[in-house]
C-alpha cells in the first residue's frame, strides 16, 4: 500500500523536477560558448522535433481509432448476430451472458497489462501530466513502456464497453512520445541514438513535454488551439513567444497527421475531414444559431453541469478512498475492473431489454442497429447508446433530428451512465473521464432540450441538439473544471466560433458552482495522491508566513556527507555565506581530490557524464564512500552555480511562492541580509500550506 | 525634435512601470491582513470590471463602425452622384478635385486633432501597448482625452478614404478604456469616483490593460481567443490560469456586445451575425476545403508574403527616417497626411478612369457600383476596390465568385495599394495597418488563384477565393510577423477552424522569411522610438556578461538628495549591506523627522497617498528640500520594501534578464556574496544590449 491513508499529507515519493541542474558552472560554459550559428543549429533540432513529436502522436492516434474501431465493431456484430438469433427464439440470458463475458474478459487484459506490468499508465494521465508539467516528477511516467501499456491499455477498456474515451490518454501518450523523442534515447530499449543531446535537461525535456501533451489533445478532439492553451494552462509557468509557436506547430502536425491517415484509411483521401478522434460533427450556423433570450437558459444548464459534476466528483471522491483502503492489490483491482466491465454490459442489456422506444430504422445513420422486439423496419432506440462507442453516441446526440429519442430513455440513461461512469473513473485501466462526462451532459442536455420544446409548444429555438451541446459542455466543466482550453476545445471540435459565448457562460458557471462544493475531479486525485503541486497562487491568507526558520537542510563545512539534496558552499570562517550552490548529481560521481596535493584533480567532470546519466542520478545514499574517501576533498568551484537564486529570511511565502512559479524553481536558498545562509526552501515546504475550510492549513510529510 | 536621430540609442523619457511600487510595507501589511472574504470582493470586483471593459469597448467599436458606415456612405453617393454626372457631359476632373478635396479636407481634421491635440493616438497604437505591456510607461498612452482623439481621429481617416484600417486601434482603444475603467477615476476629467481604488498599483493595472488590449482585439476580429493570445504574446510575463480566464471573459463580452448592437442596428436583432468590425465572411468547409498538394503551393504564398512584408517594411523604415528628420513639426505633418489623402483619391480616380474592367451588375452585391464608361447594365470593376471601405473590399476578395476580377485590374490595384498603404503608415493620423495589409495580401493572392487556374485549366481547386484568403494571411505575416495569436485571430475571423493548418504554415513561413530580411513593422517601429523593450529572451551570445560592474546608482548614506530612482537603505558602519529597497514614490510627500526626536514622526504616511496620488507621482526634482529639511531624517522601515529581489554580481545578464521578464521588474540591486550592494541594473541596462549584424552591440542612452 504506497499510498497514504490520509490525504492530508505530501508524499515523499514525488520528487520536484530538478530545473536548476543545467545552472552549473559546466551548463553555463557551455553556453557561453554558444555562437550564433549553434544557436541556429539548436533552434532547428527543436523544430525537428516538434514536427516528429506531431507525427507520431498522430500516428498513434490512428492506430487507437483504427483498432478500435474494428474490435469494436467485431464484438458488437457478434453480441448483435447472438442477440438478433436468441431475439426470436427465447433465451436471451445467453446473450446477456455472453456480452458480459466478451465485455469482462476483454478488460481483464487491459487491467491485468495495467495493474502487473505499468500501474503509472492508469486512468487518463492527465493528472500525472499536470503534476509533470507542474515540475513534480513522477516515477515512470514518461517511460516508453508506460506508452506501449497506455495505448494497449486504452483500446482494451474502449472495446471492453467500459464508460471511457479514449481521449484523455492521447495526452499521456502525445507527452510520453515528446518525452523519447527529445531525449534521443529510451531508457525501456535500453538504445541511446547519441542524438538531441543537447536537450537532456529539465527545462528543455519538460518544454517538449509540453508540445506533446498539446499534440496530445490536439489529435484526440482536432483542436490545435485548445491543446496549446491545455498545455499553458497546465504547465507554462513563463510564456515564451518561440515556445508556444512550437507547441502549436507540433499541435498542427499532429491533427493533420491523423486528419491525413483517417482521410486515406476511409477512403477518401484528400478531403481532410476527420481532424480528432472525436469530432462533434458540424454545427450549421445558419440552422442553429442561438438567441440572446436562450442566455439564460444557457447558465442555468451551467448550474445543472456544476452540481451534477461536484455530485460525480463526490462520489468518487468516496470510492477512491474506498479504494485507496481496500483495492490496492493488483489482482483485486483486475477483479473491480471485470466485474465493472461485466456489470456496465447487463445494465446496457437490461436498460435495452425494457425499453420500448422504437425507431424507424429508415433514414437513420445507426451503426449497429437492433431490432430486438421492435416491428420490422424499426430499431430499438435504446441499443444504439448502448451499440456505440461512446464518441458515436455523443455525435448521435448532437445531431440526430428531433424526435429520435424518447425523454424516458434519455433519463434512464443519464442516470445509468452517471453512476457507470462514476464508478469506472479510478480503475485500473487506461481510460479517459472526458468522452463519458460528455455523453451523460449531451444526454440531460437533449432530455433539457426536449422538455423545454414541450413547455415552449416547439418554439423554433429549442433545438434539442443544441441543448445537447451545452449539456455536455456543462456536465464535462462541471467535473474537470478546465477554463479557457476547454472552451477553445469545445469550440474547435464543434468546428465553428457560433457557440463560443454561451460555451464559456457554461463552463463558468459549471466551474463557479463545483468549486462551491468540490474541487475538480484531476485536483482531487492530485491531492488524493499526495504529490507537492504548486497552484497559481499562494494561499491568499499566506501572506504573514514568511521564511524566517526555513529547514537548515545542509550547511557547510560538512558537505559531503549522506543525504544531501543541494548544497551550499560557504566558505568563510564564522558563519555560512551563501556564495554558490552545487548540485546534487554531483556527487555520485565521487570527484575527489586528496587532501595532500590540491592541485592534482583525480577525474575532471565533463557534461557529458551530466548528460548519459540524466535523469536517472544514482541516489546518494547507493554510493559507498570510504573511511579514505571521506578524508579527501572536492574542487566545487567548477560545479557550483554561482549565483543561485536568494530569498532574505523577511520574504513572504505569496513571493517567494511567485518565485518558485514564475521562475520553475526547485530549491531556493533563505539568507540573512548578511547573506549568511539560514536555510533552504523546497517545492514542498510551498506545498504543505493549503487553504482549508478553516484558514490555512500545515500539511505534514508522508513518511511512505 | 525630440526623437533621437540615431536609432542606435535608448530614449531617457521612456520610465519603466513601476511594478514593485506595491512591495513597501503599507501594501504588505494591507495583503497581510486581507482575510478571505475580502480577497473574495476584490476578486468578485475584478470579474465587474471585466464585463464593463467588454461592454465598453464593444460600444467604442459600434460607435466606429456605425459613424463610418454612414459617414462613408454619404462621401461615396455624393462622388458616385458627381462622377455619374461629369461621365455623361465631360469634365471628370472636376469629380476627381471634388473627391480629393472632400478625403484631404476630411483627414486634415483627423491629422490636426492627432497633431496638436494628442501626438500619442497616432497610427494603430499597437506598438505603444505593446510597450506598455513589456513593462515601459509611454506618457498620456492611456488617458480618455486620447480614447477620444483616437475613435475621432480613426474614424475621419477611414472616411477620409486612406489606406487604413478601423480595427488596429481598437486595441488600444481597449486599452485605454480598460486603464480608465479599473481605476474608478478619469485624469482628464478631473473625476475620482472612489471606487476600485484597491487596484491603483502598476501590476493590477496592467492585467487589466491586458484585457482591454484582448477586448479590443475581440471587437475588432469577432476573434476572443485570438484576443486573449494576442494580450498574452504581448504582455503577459506570467501566466496565470484566473487572469487569463478574466481576460477571456472580457474578450467575449466585448464580441458578444458588438454582435448584439450591430444586429439590432441592422434590423435583425436576434441573429447575431456581426461578431466583429471586419469579418471575413463565411467560408465553406464543404465548397472550399484544401487538398494537400496544395500545401506547398501555400508555403510558396507565404514566402512572396515574407518578401513583400519585408519591402513593405523596408520602405517604411526609410520614411520614418525621413519623417523623423523632416516632418516633426505637427502642420507640416497635417500638410503630409492631407497630401497622402489627395494623392490617394487621385490615384483611385486615374486607375478608374483607366481600368476597362466591366462586369455585369447583375448579381453582384457591390455597394456603390459605378458605371463610368462600362456598358448599360454593367459597372467598373476597379471602382469597387476604391469605392469601398477597405473592409468590403477584403471581403469581396474572398468571396466574389471567380471571374468577378481582370487580373490586369488586381495586379495594378496590387502595385498601388502596397505603395499607397506604406506611405499612409506612420503619417500623424490615427488608422491601423491590419486591413490595407490584408487587401494587397487579398489582392495578390487572388491574383495567384486566378493565374494558377489558368495554368492548371481549371483544376477544381483552385478557387481565387481561397488563395486570396491565403495571400492576405502571407502578407499581413510578413508585415506584423504575429504568430500564434494572429494564426488564431485569422481562424476565428474566417469562422472555422479548416484554414488553420495551411494558415499556420503561411504565418510561419512568412515570417522566417520576413525576419532574415527585416524585422517586424511593429518592433521596428518600437526600435526607432527607442524605447526599453524587452525582447522574450537576452541576445544568445550574452552569457559572458556579467552584473561585475553594475551602475552604482545610489548608496546611503546620501540617501535623501536629487535625483534617486530607488534609493536602497543600508545600515552598517563600513559598507553598505541591502537591507530593503525604498520606493521614489515617497520622497516627494516629505515625511521628515528631525534629527533631535526621533521618536516623533511629524506625518505618517498612509497607503491613501500612494493610491490618491498613483500613477502620477511628482518628479523628485519638482520638490523643493529647504536646508532645514537636509538635517531631518526619515524612517524608512515603514515604507521599505523588506524583501527586495538581488542578485550576486556573478549573475550573467541571461539571468537577469530573466528575472525581469518573469517578474516584471524594475530595477534589481546588485550584490556582492557579502551582500553589500555594488549597483542597481535597471530594464534600460538589459534592454541596452542587442544582437547586431556583427554579434552583441550596445547602445547608449539618448540625452534628450
Amino acid at each position: 500500500n504506497e499510498i497514504p491513508h490520509n490525504e492530508k499529507l505530501l508524499s515523499l515519493k514525488y520528487e520536484s523536477l530538478d530545473y536548476d541542474n543545467s545552472e552549473n558552472q559546466l551548463f553555463l560554459e557551455e553556453e557561453r560558448r554558444i555562437n550564433h550559428t549553434a544557436f541556429r543549429t539548436v533552434e532547428i533540432k527543436r523544430w525537428v522535433i516538434c514536427a516528429m513529436i506531431g507525427i507520431l502522436t498522430g500516428l498513434v492516434a490512428c492506430f487507437i481509432d483504427i483498432v478500435v474501431e474494428n474490435l469494436a465493431g467485431l464484438k458488437y456484430r457478434v453480441v448483435k448476430g447472438n442477440i438478433d438469433k436468441f431475439t426470436e427464439k427465447g433465451g436471451l440470458s445467453f446473450s446477456l451472458l455472453l456480452w458480459a463475458t466478451l465485455n469482462a474478459s476483454v478488460v481483464m487484459v487491459g487491467s491485468v497489462i495495467v495493474a502487473f506490468i505499468e500501474p503509472v499508465a492508469a486512468g487518463s494521465g492527465i493528472p500525472q501530466i499536470k503534476c509533470y508539467l507542474n515540475g513534480v516528477k513522477i516515477p515512470h511516467v514518461v517511460r516508453l513502456k508506460t506508452l506501449v501499456i497506455k495505448v494497449c491499455g486504452v483500446i482494451l477498456s474502449v472495446v471492453g464497453g467500459l464508460a471511457v474515451g479514449k481521449e484523455g490518454p492521447m495526452i499521456h501518450s502525445g507527452a510520453v512520445i515528446a518525452a523519447g523523442i527529445s531525449q534521443g534515447r529510451s531508457t525501456s530499449l535500453k538504445r541511446d541514438f547519441k542524438i538531441f543531446e543537447y536537450f537532456r535537461r529539465d527545462t528543455e525535456k519538460r518544454d517538449f513535454v509540453s508540445a506533446g501533451a498539446a499534440a496530445g489533445v490536439s489529435a484526440a478532439f482536432g483542436a490545435p488551439v485548445g491543446g496549446v492553451l491545455f498545455s499553458l494552462e497546465e504547465g507554462a509557468s513563463f510564456w515564451n513567444q518561440f515556445l508556444t509557436w512550437r507547441i502549436f506547430f507540433a499541435s498542427m502536425i499532429s491533427t493533420f497527421t491523423l486528419n491525413s491517415v483517417l482521410s486515406v484509411y476511409h477512403g477518401n483521401a484528400w478531403d481532410l475531414s476527420s481532424p480528432g478522434l472525436i469530432n462533434f460533427g458540424r454545427f450549421d450556423n445558419e440552422k442553429m444559431g442561438y438567441t440572446i433570450q436562450e442566455i439564460p437558459i444557457f447558465i442555468f444548464m451551467g448550474v445543472v453541469g456544476g452540481i451534477l459534476g461536484a455530485l460525480f466528483n463526490a462520489l468518487n471522491y468516496w470510492l477512491t478512498m474506498f479504494r485507496i483502503r481496500y483495492i490496492h492489490r493488483p489482482c483485486l483491482q483486475v477483479v473491480e475492473a471485470m466485474l465493472v466491465a461485466a456489470v456496465t454490459a447487463t445494465v446496457g442489456f437490461v436498460m435495452i431489454y425494457c425499453s420500448r422506444d422504437c425507431q424507424p430504422i429508415q433514414g437513420s445513420t445507426v451503426a449497429y442497429p437492433l431490432q430486438l422486439f421492435c416491428a420490422d423496419g424499426e430499431y430499438n432506440s435504446m441499443a444504439t447508446a448502448f451499440f456505440n462507442t461512446p464518441e458515436k453516441s455523443v455525435v448521435n446526440l448532437f445531431h440526430d433530428p428531433p424526435g429520435s429519442y424518447n425523454p424516458m430513455t434519455l433519463g434512464m440513461f443519464t442516470l445509468m451512465y452517471f453512476f457507470l461512469a462514476c464508478w469506472t473513473y479510478g480503475l485500473t485501466v487506461s481510460a479517459g473521464v472526458f468522452i463519458p462526462s460528455l455523453l451523460i451532459g449531451a444526454a440531460w442536455g437533449r432530455l433539457f432540450g426536449i422538455s423545454l420544446s414541450y413547455l415552449t409548444k416547439g418554439s423554433i429555438w429549442a433545438d434539442p441538439g443544441k441543448y445537447a451541446l451545452m449539456g455536455a459542455a456543462a456536465q464535462l466543466g462541471g467535473i474537470v473544471r478546465m477554463t479557457l482550453s476547454l472552451t477553445v476545445i469545445m469550440m474547435e471540435a464543434t468546428g465553428n466560433v457560433t457557440y463560443g459565448f454561451p460555451i464559456m457562460l457554461v463552463l463558468m458557471t459549471a466551474k463557479i458552482v463545483g468549486d462551491y462544493f468540490v474541487e475538480g475531479l484531476y485536483d482531487m486525485h492530485i491531492q488524493l495522491q499526495s504529490v507537492p503541486f504548486l497552484h497559481w497562487e499562494a494561499p491568499v491568507t499566506s501572506h504573514s508566513l514568511t521564511m524566517v526558520g526555513a529547514t537548515v537542510w545542509s550547511i557547510c563545512p560538512m558537505l559531503l556527507p549522506s543525504s544531501l539534496p543541494a548544497a551550499v558552499c560557504c566558505p568563510g570562517p564564522s558563519a555560512c555565506r551563501c556564495c554558490g550552490m552545487v548540485p546534487d548529481s554531483l556527487f555520485p560521481h565521487k570527484v575527489f581530490v586528496e587532501r595532500a596535493n590540491l592541485s592534482l584533480v583525480q577525474r575532471r567532470l565533463k557534461l557529458k557524464d551530466f548528460r548519459d546519466a540524466y535523469p536517472r542520478f544514482p541516489p546518494i545514499q547507493s554510493i559507498h564512500v570510504s573511511q579514505d574517501e571521506r578524508e579527501c576533498m572536492i574542487d566545487l568551484s567548477e560545479f557550483m552555480n554561482p549565483s543561485p537564486y536568494t530569498v532574505p529570511q523577511e520574504a513572504s511565502l505569496p513571493r517567494v511562492f511567485k518565485l518558485f512559479r514564475a521562475l520553475g524553481l526547485r530549491h531556493l536558498v533563505v539568507v540573512d541580509n548578511r547573506n549568511e545562509v539560514v536555510g533552504m526552501v523546497t517545492r514542498k515546504d510551498l506545498a504543505r500550506y493549503r487553504l482549508g475550510k478553516e484558514g490555512l492549513e500545515e500539511l505534514s510529510l508522508a513518511q511512505t
